[in-house]
C-alpha cells in the first residue's frame, strides 16, 4: 500500500496540508508534556480523509511519512481500509477513539494527551469520592475562571461559554486495551452532548473541535484550567465557587 | 481595508519595529504559559499608532499581517476606525484595556497575560479574606524581594522602587466581557496611581510600561514574584515581612 | 589513539548513527533536567562497539568527536581498550554501569539520569519507611496508570505490561564512587530479571532498552511516573490502587 | 570610549570568546528562569581582562557589542576605567561582587541568579530560625545527594565534594543596593574559604568557578540542589541525614 501514488497523501508543500500540521503540533505537544514516551497522539480530517499517527512512535520525531490515512466513509466496513500506510508501523489503539469524534461529532481534529494535570484531576475526583463521600468521580467540573471562555458552547451551537458557566469534563474509566474505551467515549459524548472533551481516569484526556485551530486551543484550555484545579487542591481552593455577580452581559 | 497601502503599516524589516515586536514577543510569552489558548495579547504604541493583535489567535503563530493598527487620538469617535485590519479576524476585547494604558498612562506597550501564578494570588486573597477574616483581597502586597527592583516607582515619577519598598498591585473582579473591565481597570488606575500593573481575580494581569522594553521586564518579575508568592503560601511563608534593617542608602 | 583512523568511528552523515545520536540525546535531555550540570549521561551499543559520553561534560554542549568508543567483546581485558578516545577527557565513571546493561541484559542503549523526581521518589520511600515503619524502601512500585504501558514486559519477554499490572523498579543504596555501584546494579538485576531500570537512592535512576529508541520512551515514561508519583504523595494519593475492574482483555 | 579599537575587544568569530559566550549563557540562562526581569547575569575574565553585561538589559537579548570589558588590575584605581564601553547603558551594580570573585578566588567566571529556589531556600533557612528556634538562617546545608559531587572541593584544592561531605552555602542580608553586598560577600568567603557561592537572602545566589565550565555547571548543580531541597521540604525531608555507610572509597 505504500506505494508512490499513496505517498502523494502525505507529501505537500503547505505547512497547514494535515500530513505537516500533525507532526509539528505533535513536536509541540511533546514540549508541553502532553506525548511522553510515545503516549498521546493526534488526527484530523479533511473531509472524508483521515489522518492519523501511528502506534509507538516518538512524537517529537514524528514524519510526514509515517502516517496513516484512511476513508472516514469506509471505516465501517469489516476490515477498515487505510488509503495510505507507512512500511513499518502498526496502527495507533486510538483510532476508534479518533474517529467517534469525527463521526459523531463532526469533529475536524482530536487530540488525546498523557497530560499528569489531566491524570491528577481524575485522581483528585477519584479520591474526593472515596474519602468524603462528595461529589461526583465522573465529571470534572469548575466555573467562574476565564480561560473558560476558551471553550465553545456545544456541540451544533454558536459562541462560547461565558466566564460564569461551569465548564464539565466527563470522565470515564480506563480500560486495559485503549480500543476498548470506544464505547464508553461515545457513551459519554450522548451523556453531555456538548462537551468537547472527554476525561479517562488514571489515563489522559481526549479533545476534539470543528478544525485544528479549535481543537488545539481548546486543549491547550483544558491543560490549562487542569494544571490550575490542582495547584487549587493543594493551596485549599474549591472549583466551584457561587460568585453572586451582576454584570452587563452584552452580546 | 486590507489594502496594500494598509498593509505597509505592518511590512517591516526592522525586527524592532512593533509588528514584528508583537509576534516575537507573544511567541515568547506563548512559552512562558502567558498566552495559552489564544488568551492574553499585547499591544504596542508608537506615538499615535497603535498596533494590536486580534481576538481568538494562537499566540505563538501570530504574523504581522494579522495585526491591527489604530490611530490612538481618533480611538474616542463613535467609532473606532482601524487605519489597518486583517481580513479575516475580530478586534480583540482588549482593545479598550490596552488604550486605557496608552491614554492614561502614556504607555508606549500593554501586555495582558492569563498566567496561572496570576490567577492563583487572586484566589489566594479571596480565600484569606473570606476563611480567615483577615487581609484585603483587593490588593497584592510583597515587600523584601530583590526582584521588586524590576518596578519603576511609579507614573511620571523616576527610579525604580526599592528592596524594603512595598509593591502593591491592585485586583478588580472579572467582569462576562472582557470589555467591561475598562471602568474598573480605570478606577483602578486612579485608586494606585503609580501602580504598572492591574491584577483581574480569577482571571490574570494587565502590565504596561513606558516602552516595550519595559513593559516586558516589568511583566516578567511581576509573574516570578506571583509565582515566588504562590510558593511562598504553600510553604507558610507570608508575603509581607517587617526587616527592620538600617543598609546604607546611597544614591 | 585520537588518530584520523578511530576518528571515523564518530564521523557519519548519518543523523541516526550513535556518535550523532548521543549528542543530540543529551541535548534533549538537559532540557528535561536529567543531566544538569555534567551529571547523568547516555551510552549506545552497536553490535560489538560500544559508543559512551566522556566524563564531566556538559551535556547540551557534546560533540561526536568528543566520545569514547570501545569494543564490548574486549572490555573485560584487565586494561579495557578503548578503540577511540577523545584528546582531553576522561572516561565515564558510569562505564560499567552501562555495560552492565550491555553485557546482561543484551541492551542497545542505556541512559543514565539525576532527574529530581527520580531521587525524590527514592527518598519518599526511605522516608516511608523509617516514619510508619511500613512499605519496603527498595523498591519503587506504581500500579493502574496508563503509562505503565510504555515499558515491555520484561527480559526476552515480548510485549508491554498493562494498565493493571504493577511496575517495580528495584531501589539500590549509593554508593561514594559511581563504578562502586556496578555490583549492586547487577545484583538488582538478578532479583529483578524483568526490570529495564535501576533507581539509585539520593542520586537517579539507569534505564536501558533493546534500542535507543526503547531506552529513550522508557526512561520517559518512567521519569512520567516518578513525577506522577511524587505530586501523587503530596496530594495523599496512594502509588498503589486495586481496582478490580473486569474488562475485555484482547490480544 | 566606544570606539572601533575597543570594540574589538568584543569582536570574534570564536564562539568560545567571552563576548560571545556570554551573551549564549545569559540566553541560556532566561530559560531557566535565573535571569527573569533583567535580573542577575554573568560575568567572564580571560586574564586581565573582564567582560560584564551593563545594567537592565533583557538577557536572553544580550549582544557581544552590549558588553564592558575592563581591566582587573586596573579596577582599584579611584575611577575604575573601562577598556571598552557599549554607547547606551550603564555598568552593573555587580560588577564589584563579581570582580570580588575573580580577585579573591581567582575565579575565572561568576554567576548571579535570582533563581526562585536560591530565594525560596533562603526563606526556609530564615523561617527555620524564627518559628522553630533551631538551625542557622546563616547556612544552607546539604549532604548525602549525588549532585553534591559537581562542586570542586575547594578554594586551591584538587578535587570534588564526596557524595557524603555536606555542601555549606553561606547566606547573607540582602542590602537595598546591589553594590553594597561587596563587603558581605567578601566577608563570607573569608568565613567560609572553600564556598564556590553565596547565597543572598530574599535576592538570590552568587556562583563561581575557576573558569567557565566549572561556574556553569556548579551554577546548575547548585540551582538543582536549592529545587531539590524545596521539594523536600514540602515532603517533609530533611537536608541533613546521617546515612552511616561505609563503603569502599577508592582514589
Amino acid at each position: 500500500m505504500a506505494d508512490v501514488e499513496a505517498d502523494k497523501l502525505v507529501i505537500s508543500d503547505d505547512e497547514n496540508h494535515p500530513a505537516n500540521l500533525i507532526p509539528s503540533l505533535c513536536a509541540k505537544f511533546w514540549t508541553l508534556g502532553w506525548v511522553t514516551g510515545t503516549g498521546g497522539g493526534c488526527s484530523i480530517r479533511n473531509d472524508d480523509l483521515v489522518y492519523i499517527a501511528p502506534s509507538g512512535v516518538q512524537k517529537e520525531l514524528l514524519k510526514p511519512l509515517d502516517l496513516y490515512v484512511l476513508s472516514l466513509s469506509a471505516q465501517n466496513t469489516p476490515e477498515r481500509t487505510y488509503l495510505r500506510a507507512p512500511p513499518r508501523y502498526k496502527p495507533s489503539q486510538c483510532t476508534p477513539l479518533f474517529l467517534a469524534a469525527f463521526t459523531r461529532r463532526g469533529a475536524g481534529c482530536c487530540i488525546h494527551t498523557h497530560s499528569q494535570w489531566a491524570v491528577l484531576v481524575t485522581l483528585l475526583l477519584e479520591q474526593q469520592q472515596q474519602t468524603q463521600q462528595q461529589g461526583n468521580a465522573r465529571v470534572f467540573e469548575i466555573n467562574n475562571i476565564e480561560q473558560i471562555k476558551g471553550f465553545g458552547r456545544g456541540f451544533q451551537k454558536t459562541g462560547n461559554l461565558g466566564y460564569h458557566d461551569t465548564l464539565r469534563i466527563p470522565v470515564i474509566e480506563n480500560t486495559p486495551h485503549e480500543e476498548d474505551l470506544t464505547e464508553y467515549l461515545e457513551a459519554a459524548m450522548e451523556e453531555y452532548p456538548d462537551t468537547y472533551a472527554v476525561l479517562v481516569r488514571r489515563h489522559g484526556v481526549y479533545v476534539w473541535g470543528d478544525n485544528v485551530h479549535k481543537a488545539k486551543t481548546q486543549c491547550e484550555s483544558l491543560d490549562y484550567l487542569f494544571q490550575l484545579a490542582v495547584e487549587m487542591k493543594k493551596l485549599g481552593i474549591p472549583w466551584i465557587s457561587d460568585i453572586a455577580r451582576i454584570a452587563p452581559d452584552r452580546t
